[in-house]
Protein backbone atom coordinates (compact mmCIF):
# COMPACT_ATOMS: atom_id res chain seq x y z
CA UNK A 1 0.00 0.00 0.00
CA UNK A 2 2.69 2.22 0.21
CA UNK A 3 3.49 5.05 2.69
CA UNK A 4 1.44 7.50 4.10
CA UNK A 5 2.47 11.45 5.87
CA UNK A 6 -0.01 10.17 8.27
CA UNK A 7 0.64 7.66 11.08
CA UNK A 8 -0.79 3.98 10.64
CA UNK A 9 -1.96 2.63 13.77
CA UNK A 10 -2.74 -1.05 15.07
CA UNK A 11 -4.49 -2.69 18.23
CA UNK A 12 -3.63 -6.45 18.36
CA UNK A 13 -5.94 -8.71 20.31
CA UNK A 14 -4.71 -12.01 21.64
CA UNK A 15 -7.35 -14.27 22.26
CA UNK A 16 -7.09 -17.55 24.69
CA UNK A 17 -8.06 -18.49 28.53
CA UNK A 18 -4.43 -19.72 28.16
CA UNK A 19 -3.02 -16.58 28.41
CA UNK A 20 -4.92 -15.13 30.91
CA UNK A 21 -4.72 -18.42 33.51
CA UNK A 22 -0.68 -18.38 32.39
CA UNK A 23 -0.18 -21.55 31.50
CA UNK A 24 1.01 -19.95 28.35
CA UNK A 25 3.31 -17.64 28.47
CA UNK A 26 2.71 -15.28 25.25
CA UNK A 27 5.73 -14.88 22.67
CA UNK A 28 3.85 -12.89 20.14
CA UNK A 29 3.12 -9.41 21.86
CA UNK A 30 6.65 -8.37 21.86
CA UNK A 31 7.34 -10.01 18.42
CA UNK A 32 4.81 -7.90 16.91
CA UNK A 33 5.32 -4.81 18.52
CA UNK A 34 8.82 -4.72 17.14
CA UNK A 35 8.01 -6.18 13.57
CA UNK A 36 5.04 -3.44 13.05
CA UNK A 37 7.36 -0.26 14.71
CA UNK A 38 10.12 -1.58 12.49
CA UNK A 39 8.09 -1.45 8.94
CA UNK A 40 6.26 2.06 10.23
CA UNK A 41 2.94 1.05 11.83
CA UNK A 42 2.49 2.25 15.47
CA UNK A 43 1.12 -0.56 18.01
CA UNK A 44 -1.19 1.81 20.01
CA UNK A 45 -3.29 -0.95 22.17
CA UNK A 46 -3.02 -4.02 23.22
CA UNK A 47 -6.00 -6.34 24.73
CA UNK A 48 -5.80 -10.30 26.02
CA UNK A 49 -8.94 -11.13 26.11
CA UNK A 50 -10.69 -14.94 26.87
CA UNK A 51 -12.32 -17.45 24.26
CA UNK A 52 -15.78 -15.95 25.01
CA UNK A 53 -17.50 -15.03 21.52
CA UNK A 54 -19.43 -11.90 23.43
CA UNK A 55 -15.89 -10.23 24.33
CA UNK A 56 -13.97 -11.03 21.36
CA UNK A 57 -16.96 -9.36 19.88
CA UNK A 58 -16.67 -6.42 21.61
CA UNK A 59 -13.22 -5.87 21.37
CA UNK A 60 -12.83 -6.27 17.81
CA UNK A 61 -15.84 -4.14 16.95
CA UNK A 62 -14.07 -1.76 19.85
CA UNK A 63 -10.78 -1.93 18.04
CA UNK A 64 -11.32 -1.89 14.33
CA UNK A 65 -13.28 1.68 14.84
CA UNK A 66 -10.10 3.37 16.69
CA UNK A 67 -7.47 2.16 14.65
CA UNK A 68 -6.16 1.66 11.52
CA UNK A 69 -5.57 -2.19 11.42
CA UNK A 70 -6.34 -4.75 14.07
CA UNK A 71 -4.42 -7.88 14.13
CA UNK A 72 -6.04 -10.54 16.00
CA UNK A 73 -3.83 -13.73 17.31
CA UNK A 74 -5.06 -17.14 18.98
CA UNK A 75 -7.95 -19.19 18.34
CA UNK A 76 -8.10 -20.63 14.73
CA UNK A 77 -6.97 -24.14 14.80
CA UNK A 78 -9.48 -27.43 14.53
CA UNK A 79 -11.10 -27.68 18.14
CA UNK A 80 -14.46 -26.56 19.69
CA UNK A 81 -12.18 -23.75 21.81
CA UNK A 82 -11.05 -22.32 18.53
CA UNK A 83 -14.08 -19.27 18.21
CA UNK A 84 -12.11 -16.35 16.47
CA UNK A 85 -13.38 -16.71 12.87
CA UNK A 86 -17.26 -17.03 14.28
CA UNK A 87 -16.57 -14.45 16.68
CA UNK A 88 -15.42 -11.68 13.64
CA UNK A 89 -17.72 -12.56 11.73
CA UNK A 90 -20.54 -11.84 13.98
CA UNK A 91 -18.50 -8.47 14.28
CA UNK A 92 -18.65 -7.72 10.83
CA UNK A 93 -22.27 -8.96 10.48
CA UNK A 94 -21.42 -11.28 8.22
CA UNK A 95 -22.07 -15.05 7.23
CA UNK A 96 -19.30 -17.25 7.78
CA UNK A 97 -18.54 -20.90 6.18
CA UNK A 98 -16.20 -23.32 4.89
CA UNK A 99 -14.10 -21.27 2.17
CA UNK A 100 -13.30 -23.37 -0.70
CA UNK A 101 -10.39 -21.61 -1.53
CA UNK A 102 -9.16 -22.42 2.09
CA UNK A 103 -10.14 -26.03 2.08
CA UNK A 104 -7.72 -26.55 -1.14
CA UNK A 105 -5.07 -24.98 0.93
CA UNK A 106 -5.73 -27.26 3.77
CA UNK A 107 -5.32 -30.46 0.92
CA UNK A 108 -1.82 -29.39 0.21
CA UNK A 109 -0.71 -30.60 3.75
CA UNK A 110 -3.98 -32.95 4.76
CA UNK A 111 -5.13 -35.81 2.69
CA UNK A 112 -9.10 -35.84 1.60
CA UNK A 113 -9.67 -38.75 4.36
CA UNK A 114 -7.87 -36.84 7.18
CA UNK A 115 -10.46 -33.95 6.32
CA UNK A 116 -12.61 -34.23 8.97
CA UNK A 117 -15.19 -31.76 10.22
CA UNK A 118 -13.19 -30.33 13.33
CA UNK A 119 -10.19 -29.95 10.82
CA UNK A 120 -12.60 -28.21 8.13
CA UNK A 121 -13.25 -26.15 10.83
CA UNK A 122 -9.77 -24.45 9.70
CA UNK A 123 -11.56 -23.50 6.15
CA UNK A 124 -14.40 -21.35 8.18
CA UNK A 125 -13.73 -18.26 6.71
CA UNK A 126 -16.19 -15.19 6.75
CA UNK A 127 -17.78 -14.43 3.63
CA UNK A 128 -15.38 -11.32 2.08
CA UNK A 129 -12.51 -12.21 3.65
CA UNK A 130 -9.11 -12.67 1.88
CA UNK A 131 -6.93 -15.18 2.85
CA UNK A 132 -3.06 -15.14 4.69
CA UNK A 133 -1.78 -18.13 3.27
CA UNK A 134 0.77 -19.73 6.16
CA UNK A 135 3.43 -21.72 4.60
CA UNK A 136 4.25 -23.68 8.01
CA UNK A 137 1.11 -25.41 8.58
CA UNK A 138 -1.21 -24.16 5.22
CA UNK A 139 -4.20 -23.76 7.35
CA UNK A 140 -4.64 -20.04 6.24
CA UNK A 141 -5.71 -16.28 8.58
CA UNK A 142 -7.50 -14.35 7.10
CA UNK A 143 -8.46 -10.41 6.81
CA UNK A 144 -12.24 -8.84 6.64
CA UNK A 145 -12.12 -4.89 6.67
CA UNK A 146 -8.97 -3.59 8.89
CA UNK A 147 -9.11 -7.07 10.70
CA UNK A 148 -5.75 -9.44 10.17
CA UNK A 149 -6.49 -12.83 11.77
CA UNK A 150 -3.97 -14.77 12.87
CA UNK A 151 -2.84 -17.68 14.31
CA UNK A 152 -1.40 -18.08 17.93
CA UNK A 153 1.24 -20.43 17.22
CA UNK A 154 4.26 -18.43 17.33
CA UNK A 155 5.84 -19.63 13.94
CA UNK A 156 2.64 -19.58 12.46
CA UNK A 157 1.79 -16.14 13.13
CA UNK A 158 4.74 -14.95 12.05
CA UNK A 159 4.37 -16.25 8.24
CA UNK A 160 1.15 -14.37 8.65
CA UNK A 161 2.78 -11.41 9.69
CA UNK A 162 5.45 -11.63 6.48
CA UNK A 163 2.50 -12.96 4.23
CA UNK A 164 0.28 -9.57 4.99
CA UNK A 165 2.89 -7.15 5.80
CA UNK A 166 3.61 -5.90 1.56
CA UNK A 167 0.31 -5.27 2.09
CA UNK A 168 0.29 -3.22 4.87
CA UNK A 169 -0.55 0.44 4.55
CA UNK A 170 2.71 2.23 6.72
CA UNK A 171 3.42 5.60 7.99
CA UNK A 172 7.23 7.14 8.25
CA UNK A 173 8.95 5.11 10.61
CA UNK A 174 9.49 5.75 14.41
CA UNK A 175 13.21 7.29 14.85
CA UNK A 176 14.44 6.32 18.31
CA UNK A 177 18.10 6.43 19.76
CA UNK A 178 19.08 5.21 22.72
CA UNK A 179 21.82 7.09 25.29
CA UNK A 180 22.94 5.38 28.82
CA UNK A 181 22.58 7.98 31.38
CA UNK A 182 25.21 6.28 33.56
CA UNK A 183 23.52 7.94 36.43
CA UNK A 184 20.16 7.21 38.50
CA UNK A 185 17.19 8.17 37.13
CA UNK A 186 16.11 9.60 40.29
CA UNK A 187 19.24 12.09 39.25
CA UNK A 188 18.10 13.21 36.18
CA UNK A 189 14.69 13.46 36.19
CA UNK A 190 14.52 17.29 36.51
CA UNK A 191 16.69 17.89 33.79
CA UNK A 192 15.34 15.48 31.25
CA UNK A 193 11.72 16.83 32.09
CA UNK A 194 12.98 20.05 31.14
CA UNK A 195 14.74 18.58 27.86
CA UNK A 196 11.52 17.05 27.13
CA UNK A 197 9.18 19.85 27.47
CA UNK A 198 11.75 21.62 25.02
CA UNK A 199 11.28 18.76 22.61
CA UNK A 200 7.01 18.35 22.20
CA UNK A 201 7.38 16.90 18.72
CA UNK A 202 9.62 13.86 20.31
CA UNK A 203 9.02 11.43 22.86
CA UNK A 204 11.57 10.91 25.49
CA UNK A 205 11.45 7.62 27.90
CA UNK A 206 13.45 7.10 30.49
CA UNK A 207 14.11 3.32 31.43
CA UNK A 208 15.71 2.48 34.89
CA UNK A 209 18.12 -0.87 35.05
CA UNK A 210 21.19 -2.46 37.19
CA UNK A 211 24.00 -2.55 35.30
CA UNK A 212 26.13 -5.68 35.31
CA UNK A 213 28.24 -3.89 38.10
CA UNK A 214 24.99 -4.14 40.35
CA UNK A 215 24.84 0.16 39.94
CA UNK A 216 21.71 1.25 39.04
CA UNK A 217 21.68 3.23 35.69
CA UNK A 218 18.89 4.36 33.20
CA UNK A 219 18.56 3.93 29.22
CA UNK A 220 17.15 7.40 27.71
CA UNK A 221 15.36 6.67 24.69
CA UNK A 222 14.69 9.28 22.39
CA UNK A 223 12.17 8.98 19.70
CA UNK A 224 10.73 11.24 17.21
CA UNK A 225 9.75 10.61 13.03
CA UNK A 226 11.78 13.50 11.87
CA UNK A 227 15.12 12.63 12.08
CA UNK A 228 16.47 16.66 12.69
CA UNK A 229 14.08 17.02 15.58
CA UNK A 230 15.64 14.06 17.02
CA UNK A 231 18.58 14.88 16.46
CA UNK A 232 18.30 18.23 18.03
CA UNK A 233 16.47 16.52 21.20
CA UNK A 234 19.20 13.83 21.21
CA UNK A 235 22.04 16.51 21.59
CA UNK A 236 20.40 18.08 24.11
CA UNK A 237 20.14 14.25 26.25
CA UNK A 238 23.94 13.87 25.57
CA UNK A 239 24.55 16.82 27.05
CA UNK A 240 22.77 16.76 30.06
CA UNK A 241 24.58 13.26 30.43
CA UNK A 242 28.01 15.13 30.31
CA UNK A 243 27.44 17.44 32.12
CA UNK A 244 26.14 14.78 34.84
CA UNK A 245 29.44 12.56 34.48
CA UNK A 246 31.60 15.99 35.07
CA UNK A 247 29.70 16.48 38.02
CA UNK A 248 30.56 13.53 39.12
CA UNK A 249 33.67 13.48 38.70
CA UNK A 250 34.62 16.34 40.41
CA UNK B 1 -10.54 -11.01 52.72
CA UNK B 2 -11.28 -14.83 52.68
CA UNK B 3 -12.75 -16.44 50.27
CA UNK B 4 -16.03 -16.42 48.28
CA UNK B 5 -18.15 -18.52 46.60
CA UNK B 6 -18.91 -15.58 43.64
CA UNK B 7 -16.01 -15.95 41.54
CA UNK B 8 -13.51 -12.67 41.85
CA UNK B 9 -11.94 -11.31 38.60
CA UNK B 10 -9.38 -8.89 37.59
CA UNK B 11 -7.93 -6.98 34.63
CA UNK B 12 -4.55 -5.70 33.98
CA UNK B 13 -3.42 -2.61 32.53
CA UNK B 14 -0.38 -2.42 31.13
CA UNK B 15 1.26 1.11 30.88
CA UNK B 16 3.96 2.03 28.87
CA UNK B 17 5.32 3.23 25.97
CA UNK B 18 8.17 0.76 25.72
CA UNK B 19 6.19 -2.07 25.41
CA UNK B 20 4.06 -1.05 22.62
CA UNK B 21 7.31 -0.30 20.65
CA UNK B 22 8.55 -3.65 21.39
CA UNK B 23 11.72 -2.29 22.99
CA UNK B 24 10.78 -3.50 26.14
CA UNK B 25 9.80 -7.10 26.16
CA UNK B 26 6.31 -7.45 28.93
CA UNK B 27 7.65 -9.90 31.91
CA UNK B 28 5.20 -8.94 34.22
CA UNK B 29 1.61 -10.47 32.20
CA UNK B 30 2.22 -13.84 32.44
CA UNK B 31 3.51 -13.91 36.17
CA UNK B 32 0.74 -11.36 37.23
CA UNK B 33 -1.69 -14.24 35.34
CA UNK B 34 -0.22 -17.19 37.07
CA UNK B 35 -0.12 -15.67 40.46
CA UNK B 36 -3.70 -14.57 40.52
CA UNK B 37 -5.19 -18.05 39.09
CA UNK B 38 -3.06 -19.48 41.91
CA UNK B 39 -4.95 -17.50 44.31
CA UNK B 40 -8.42 -17.83 43.11
CA UNK B 41 -8.62 -14.49 41.47
CA UNK B 42 -9.67 -14.77 37.58
CA UNK B 43 -7.52 -12.52 35.45
CA UNK B 44 -10.59 -12.04 33.00
CA UNK B 45 -8.85 -9.15 31.07
CA UNK B 46 -5.50 -7.46 29.70
CA UNK B 47 -4.77 -4.20 28.40
CA UNK B 48 -1.45 -2.57 27.10
CA UNK B 49 -1.72 1.35 27.04
CA UNK B 50 0.94 4.36 26.31
CA UNK B 51 1.91 6.91 28.18
CA UNK B 52 -0.74 9.20 26.93
CA UNK B 53 -2.86 10.47 30.07
CA UNK B 54 -6.48 10.57 28.21
CA UNK B 55 -5.58 6.90 27.42
CA UNK B 56 -4.91 5.87 31.06
CA UNK B 57 -8.14 7.45 32.51
CA UNK B 58 -10.40 5.90 29.94
CA UNK B 59 -8.83 2.34 30.47
CA UNK B 60 -8.67 2.50 34.08
CA UNK B 61 -12.59 3.89 34.08
CA UNK B 62 -13.64 0.90 31.99
CA UNK B 63 -11.81 -1.99 33.59
CA UNK B 64 -12.73 -0.91 37.64
CA UNK B 65 -16.12 -0.84 36.44
CA UNK B 66 -16.40 -4.42 35.29
CA UNK B 67 -13.63 -6.30 37.07
CA UNK B 68 -13.40 -7.05 41.26
CA UNK B 69 -9.82 -5.24 40.78
CA UNK B 70 -7.54 -3.83 38.40
CA UNK B 71 -3.73 -4.06 39.01
CA UNK B 72 -1.50 -1.83 36.44
CA UNK B 73 2.08 -1.85 35.99
CA UNK B 74 4.34 1.06 34.70
CA UNK B 75 4.75 4.65 34.91
CA UNK B 76 5.22 5.04 38.35
CA UNK B 77 8.86 6.39 38.67
CA UNK B 78 10.67 9.63 39.45
CA UNK B 79 10.86 11.18 35.51
CA UNK B 80 8.27 12.90 32.97
CA UNK B 81 6.93 9.72 31.66
CA UNK B 82 5.53 8.35 34.78
CA UNK B 83 2.10 9.63 34.74
CA UNK B 84 0.11 6.95 36.15
CA UNK B 85 -0.33 8.04 39.71
CA UNK B 86 -1.50 11.46 37.86
CA UNK B 87 -4.08 9.74 35.56
CA UNK B 88 -5.23 7.53 38.30
CA UNK B 89 -6.22 10.33 40.37
CA UNK B 90 -7.81 11.88 37.71
CA UNK B 91 -9.73 8.54 37.03
CA UNK B 92 -10.75 8.86 40.37
CA UNK B 93 -11.55 12.56 40.27
CA UNK B 94 -9.41 12.99 43.68
CA UNK B 95 -6.76 15.29 43.96
CA UNK B 96 -2.62 14.07 43.85
CA UNK B 97 -0.32 15.49 46.02
CA UNK B 98 2.86 14.21 47.61
CA UNK B 99 2.20 12.26 50.72
CA UNK B 100 3.63 12.06 54.08
CA UNK B 101 3.93 8.40 54.44
CA UNK B 102 5.24 7.63 51.22
CA UNK B 103 7.40 10.33 51.65
CA UNK B 104 9.12 8.58 54.64
CA UNK B 105 9.46 5.61 53.10
CA UNK B 106 11.79 7.28 50.46
CA UNK B 107 13.61 8.38 53.20
CA UNK B 108 14.10 4.74 54.36
CA UNK B 109 16.52 4.41 51.47
CA UNK B 110 17.41 7.87 49.79
CA UNK B 111 19.45 10.32 52.05
CA UNK B 112 17.03 13.56 52.30
CA UNK B 113 19.61 15.36 50.31
CA UNK B 114 18.89 13.42 47.21
CA UNK B 115 15.00 13.68 47.42
CA UNK B 116 15.19 16.23 44.89
CA UNK B 117 11.79 16.79 42.90
CA UNK B 118 11.85 14.16 40.62
CA UNK B 119 12.39 11.32 43.46
CA UNK B 120 9.43 13.21 45.36
CA UNK B 121 7.24 12.41 41.88
CA UNK B 122 7.47 8.82 43.74
CA UNK B 123 5.79 10.14 46.35
CA UNK B 124 2.95 11.64 44.57
CA UNK B 125 -0.07 9.42 45.53
CA UNK B 126 -4.18 10.15 45.00
CA UNK B 127 -6.04 11.45 47.54
CA UNK B 128 -7.58 8.50 50.10
CA UNK B 129 -4.81 5.80 48.57
CA UNK B 130 -3.92 3.20 50.79
CA UNK B 131 -0.03 2.96 50.10
CA UNK B 132 1.67 -0.59 48.86
CA UNK B 133 5.39 -1.10 50.62
CA UNK B 134 7.60 -2.74 48.59
CA UNK B 135 10.75 -4.30 49.84
CA UNK B 136 12.79 -3.76 47.03
CA UNK B 137 13.22 0.08 45.96
CA UNK B 138 10.89 1.42 48.96
CA UNK B 139 8.89 3.79 46.87
CA UNK B 140 5.31 2.73 46.93
CA UNK B 141 2.50 1.68 45.06
CA UNK B 142 -0.83 2.04 46.02
CA UNK B 143 -4.25 0.82 46.26
CA UNK B 144 -7.69 3.26 45.72
CA UNK B 145 -11.04 1.89 45.31
CA UNK B 146 -10.07 -1.40 43.56
CA UNK B 147 -7.18 -0.42 41.71
CA UNK B 148 -3.74 -1.25 42.78
CA UNK B 149 -1.06 0.55 41.03
CA UNK B 150 2.60 -1.04 41.19
CA UNK B 151 6.19 -0.41 39.13
CA UNK B 152 7.09 -2.07 35.88
CA UNK B 153 10.13 -3.53 37.30
CA UNK B 154 9.36 -7.34 37.08
CA UNK B 155 11.10 -7.58 40.79
CA UNK B 156 9.37 -4.66 42.45
CA UNK B 157 5.79 -5.17 41.03
CA UNK B 158 6.50 -9.02 42.43
CA UNK B 159 7.19 -7.49 46.11
CA UNK B 160 3.84 -5.39 45.63
CA UNK B 161 1.94 -8.17 44.43
CA UNK B 162 3.10 -9.68 47.84
CA UNK B 163 2.19 -7.12 50.01
CA UNK B 164 -0.79 -7.12 48.44
CA UNK B 165 -1.98 -10.60 47.89
CA UNK B 166 -2.77 -11.23 51.81
CA UNK B 167 -5.34 -8.23 51.58
CA UNK B 168 -7.64 -8.96 48.34
CA UNK B 169 -10.75 -11.07 48.54
CA UNK B 170 -10.46 -14.29 46.38
CA UNK B 171 -12.95 -17.19 45.01
CA UNK B 172 -12.82 -20.64 45.18
CA UNK B 173 -9.78 -21.63 42.95
CA UNK B 174 -10.14 -22.93 39.49
CA UNK B 175 -8.97 -26.42 39.23
CA UNK B 176 -6.80 -27.42 36.25
CA UNK B 177 -5.54 -30.59 35.02
CA UNK B 178 -3.34 -31.57 31.81
CA UNK B 179 -4.06 -34.62 29.57
CA UNK B 180 -1.43 -35.17 26.58
CA UNK B 181 -3.35 -36.30 23.96
CA UNK B 182 -0.96 -38.45 22.10
CA UNK B 183 -2.67 -37.43 18.99
CA UNK B 184 -2.51 -34.22 16.35
CA UNK B 185 -5.55 -31.40 17.37
CA UNK B 186 -7.76 -32.09 14.63
CA UNK B 187 -7.83 -35.72 14.83
CA UNK B 188 -9.47 -35.17 18.68
CA UNK B 189 -11.85 -32.10 17.71
CA UNK B 190 -14.86 -33.82 17.15
CA UNK B 191 -15.19 -36.32 19.98
CA UNK B 192 -13.68 -33.70 22.58
CA UNK B 193 -16.45 -31.12 21.24
CA UNK B 194 -18.78 -33.05 22.56
CA UNK B 195 -17.05 -34.37 25.84
CA UNK B 196 -17.06 -30.34 26.08
CA UNK B 197 -20.65 -30.04 25.57
CA UNK B 198 -21.47 -32.56 27.79
CA UNK B 199 -19.50 -30.67 30.52
CA UNK B 200 -20.44 -27.19 30.20
CA UNK B 201 -19.53 -26.24 34.04
CA UNK B 202 -16.04 -26.79 32.78
CA UNK B 203 -13.66 -25.73 30.41
CA UNK B 204 -11.58 -27.80 28.18
CA UNK B 205 -8.92 -25.82 25.79
CA UNK B 206 -6.77 -27.84 23.29
CA UNK B 207 -3.57 -26.80 22.78
CA UNK B 208 -1.21 -27.92 19.96
CA UNK B 209 2.56 -28.09 19.85
CA UNK B 210 5.58 -30.08 18.27
CA UNK B 211 6.75 -32.69 20.48
CA UNK B 212 10.87 -33.52 21.00
CA UNK B 213 10.70 -36.45 18.30
CA UNK B 214 9.00 -33.52 16.17
CA UNK B 215 5.77 -35.55 15.99
CA UNK B 216 2.56 -33.07 16.53
CA UNK B 217 0.96 -33.80 19.66
CA UNK B 218 -1.82 -32.11 22.02
CA UNK B 219 -2.01 -30.72 25.38
CA UNK B 220 -6.26 -31.06 26.90
CA UNK B 221 -6.44 -29.02 29.54
CA UNK B 222 -9.44 -29.62 31.99
CA UNK B 223 -10.53 -26.71 34.47
CA UNK B 224 -13.46 -26.47 36.86
CA UNK B 225 -13.58 -24.89 40.34
CA UNK B 226 -15.62 -28.21 41.40
CA UNK B 227 -13.60 -30.32 41.98
CA UNK B 228 -16.23 -33.75 41.08
CA UNK B 229 -17.21 -31.52 37.71
CA UNK B 230 -13.28 -31.34 36.86
CA UNK B 231 -12.89 -35.18 37.74
CA UNK B 232 -16.08 -36.53 35.30
CA UNK B 233 -14.59 -34.02 32.38
CA UNK B 234 -11.42 -35.80 32.65
CA UNK B 235 -12.33 -38.95 32.94
CA UNK B 236 -14.38 -38.49 29.39
CA UNK B 237 -11.01 -36.96 28.21
CA UNK B 238 -9.42 -39.83 29.48
CA UNK B 239 -11.42 -42.50 27.89
CA UNK B 240 -10.83 -40.50 24.31
CA UNK B 241 -7.42 -40.36 24.66
CA UNK B 242 -6.85 -44.40 25.19
CA UNK B 243 -9.12 -45.05 22.69
CA UNK B 244 -7.37 -42.93 19.71
CA UNK B 245 -4.17 -44.71 21.25
CA UNK B 246 -5.90 -48.49 20.69
CA UNK B 247 -7.30 -47.27 17.03
CA UNK B 248 -3.93 -46.05 16.30
CA UNK B 249 -2.02 -49.31 16.99
CA UNK B 250 -4.39 -51.47 15.49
Amino acid sequence: MGTTDTPVTAALLVIGDEILSGRTKDRNIGYIAEYLTAIGIDLSEVRVVPDIEAEIVAAVNALRARYTYVFTTGGIGPTHDDITADSVAKAFGVPIDVDPRARAMLLERIPEADLNEARLRMARIPQGAELVANKVSKAPGFWIGNVIVMAGVPTIMQAMLDEVAPKLATGRRMLSETVQANAKEGDIGGPLAAIAAAHPETSIGSYPFIAEDGRPNTNLVVRARDAEKLAAALADVQAMVTAIAQRGSR
